[in-house]
């Protein structure tokens, strides 16, 4: 494992690089050339982790010198300014290519920013380049892809976990102490999990989707990945207005000390290990049902209807330029039938009111991010079953109802890094970004 | 076509109907006779028009009772109080079966009344009976049915129309003044067309469809069948209360003499003589075109999926229960791909914005109801192309948006009545009506 977390950023929360930028000891130009000393050091490492598809250099540092600028003239956009933020490779940034993993589109630049790059722009936080992301964010593995895989920091033999794949690996590494994925089914969560980072997928809707290429249209969301819980809290914070309000616990529901109360959700099949280390983290949480099973045959019905809706005449016209692995499932997504479509929207309400009933007894609900740890590249099935649909069994129910959940590292099963996951209703944020903080604090190490 | 519009009602008016009610010259159950006698009758004819599935002599005698002792008492219910009306065979009529025209439903009686039931019960109708049904509604043709064919009045070796077969029929024939049908693709006003009866098919929700077997829950409206078109607007305003209100043409809208404004829709494939006899009678209205072709598809594409859904127990398990036309029918439907009914929802919005662009311009559109005549009961094409997807082809855009429309009888081609089908935007039901009753006056015989 050695080499892992080896960035400048690695350590260096937002609140640090904030202090250090304002009382002189660094400047966003300075972080610019750390944050691109970090990716160039990896590019020379073999294996690579092959983060980054793009590094827009002159970019970089031309916003670097605004923020410098800006900050000098009295000019602060807040707690972003100045901070090297890296972008998911199916999220528009103008000027550079958005390649979405697949050869379909090589060469293919973005002429305007994604509405979340603007929200960036406008924060102060500086561009420094574009994340490797699973094909067309279709999977959660982030080793298929045009760009080749994306490796686990933690092991550079093992996945880096997807689809938001090269953001968790850069923020893992150290390269930039932010970045922007996305999550369909668990594609930021899932990474930060596998990596050992924070991943926080908001409310559906919160976070824009205009110039983001889209993978099932009812579940994509924007989401942060960082460091810490508290680091996406302060993204999130900049990046939406959200207010530090003082967190409002359900009625009755604190907990001794006014801590939240949890739920917990138990995993259908999981590594034991897995389940053992995050139910640690919530000793006194009641434990919870969800028909997980029936939720990820309901999401996945409408998820594959969507995408294939997406991909039909791509699939029809140039096959041979998706990876195999992608082509397949997509070539299975356009036979799920339409009345098999319209069952699971009319189930998708009654599954968004059982969750609700949940969040009505409990401020929190806790699972493990993932069943398992990350495995090996290439590998499709492990002793817990084929991974395409494991992986997303977790994190999928949160898309399909479209709460917030943020996923925390918890500790290590056969030395690699395990995610927690936090769910809360629409509004309760804060809450969970307390709770995860408070995690976060109290674990060993 | 001896013996056609050969029951009491036919020719007399709810208006006619409800001065002889209120003047002592008729009774409810004088009425209900009237209508029991009309029925007997064409049971004993040979062949039988088969409107018919279920005749309630008790029930309907015991109501007309109650409504002759509440007119007699002074509690005057309105136009519909003391009408004779029938029901089609997939509307819940408490304690009597439900059949669908299905061996599925064989024996099976409602427990409660559709919720459009007790809107006529509560506004004094008496309901006799319940009417033929083309198998679960899912078709045009009349013909398709555990019950057999029900015939058309005006030639009973062809097809009455459907799905609201009987209904049609029944007010065609006489028998009944008003009937209730529903409409998911055009299912009122195809039968009213080929019967020479109005059909209108309100605004989307208006009339609620709780009690109704569901075909596809996106079109099915709730819909009346009567002689006339001022019948249907009575009826319609018994039910809803719609205000008599002054129609209010669109700005600068109006034509000659204030007329509302009419633009005419070319139909795509259709009979030249049906096209040529209802053009005769909107001969000042601008051509318009609409994507008739792709709204059918688009139409289809969210039928079969709403309705497979509904079915998909029922051909699993007993597939040998329905009628052949249709267990074909479902089981294409179950192929239609989940991804052409994310695309079809798409589409729906965009078409019902073009759609509701003309209506901007115009007060109304006019355009055949069908366009050809009633085939002979059994024949699947015709000279201009297979029916199933050809009968809807004019009816089924305005289930897609769901704006109100209106069938009425506007001459003969080959001996058969054609119809004239009339579209108007929500809220503006009253143009529609006075401008059907103007076209129904004016035209010759």
């Amino acid at each position: 494992m050695g080499g892992r977390m080896g960035g400048f950023f690695a350590g260096r929360t937002l609140v640090d690089l904030g202090h250090a930028l304002r009382n002189g000891d660094e400047s966003a130009t300075g972080l610019v050339r750390r944050a691109l000393e970090s990716i160039d050091a990896d590019r020379n490492a073999d294996p690579t982790l092959n983060a980054f598809v793009t590094v827009d250099r002159e970019g970089a540092e031309a916003a670097a010198r605004r923020a410098d600028a800006e900050l000098a003239s009295g000019v602060d956009r807040g707690p972003l300014h100045g901070v090297p933020v890296a972008v998911k490779d199916i999220i528009d940034v103008a000027g550079l290519p958005t390649g979405m993993g697949s050869a379909h589109f090589t060469g293919h630049v973005a002429e305007t920013d994604a509405a979340c790059v603007t929200m960036l722009r406008d924060a102060g936080a500086v561009i420094v380049g574009k994340t490797g992301t699973h094909e067309f964010a279709y999977g959660g593995t982030g080793d298929v892809s045009v760009n080749g895989p994306v490796r686990n920091p933690h092991d550079r033999e093992r996945m880096s976990g997807g689809s938001s794949a090269g953001s968790a690996a850069a923020v893992a590494a150290g390269m930039v102490p932010l970045a922007l994925g996305t999550d369909t089914g668990g594609s930021v969560r899932i990474p930060a999990a596998f990596c050992g980072i924070a991943g926080f997928k908001p409310a559906f809707d919160v976070l824009p989707t205009g110039g983001v290429f889209p993978l099932a249209a009812s579940f994509d969301h924007v989401g942060l990945l960082a460091g810490s819980a508290d680091d996406c809290r302060i993204a999130y914070q900049a990046l939406t207005g959200l207010a530090e309000a003082a967190p409002s616990p359900v009625d009755g529901g604190a907990g001794p000390g006014g801590a939240p109360s949890v739920g917990w959700i138990e995993p259908l099949v999981a590594d034991p290990e897995v389940v053992r280390v995050v139910r640690a983290a919530f000793p006194d949480a009641p434990s919870e049902r969800l028909d997980l099973d029936e939720i990820r045959r309901v999401f996945r019905a409408i998820q594959e209807s969507e995408a294939y809706d997406v991909h039909a005449e791509r699939v029809e016209k140039a096959p041979e330029l998706y990876q195999r692995v992608t082509l397949e499932r997509l070539e299975q997504s356009a036979r799920t039938p339409g009345w098999r479509f319209v069952r699971a929207v009319r189930a998708r309400e009654r599954i968004a009111r059982e969750v609700a009933e949940l969040l009505e007894r409990y401020d929190l609900l806790a699972l493990p991010t993932l069943p398992i740890t990350a495995p090996r590249i290439g590998e499709t099935e492990g002793p817990f079953g084929p991974h395409i649909p494991m992986l997303v069994s977790l994190t999928c129910p949160f898309n399909l109802v479209g709460l917030p959940a943020l996923s925390v590292p918890v500790g290590t099963v056969h030395g690699m890094p395990v995610g927690a996951q936090l769910v809360t209703r629409r509004g309760a944020e804060n809450i969970l970004f307390e709770a995860a903080a408070r995690l976060t604090d109290g674990r060993p190490g």
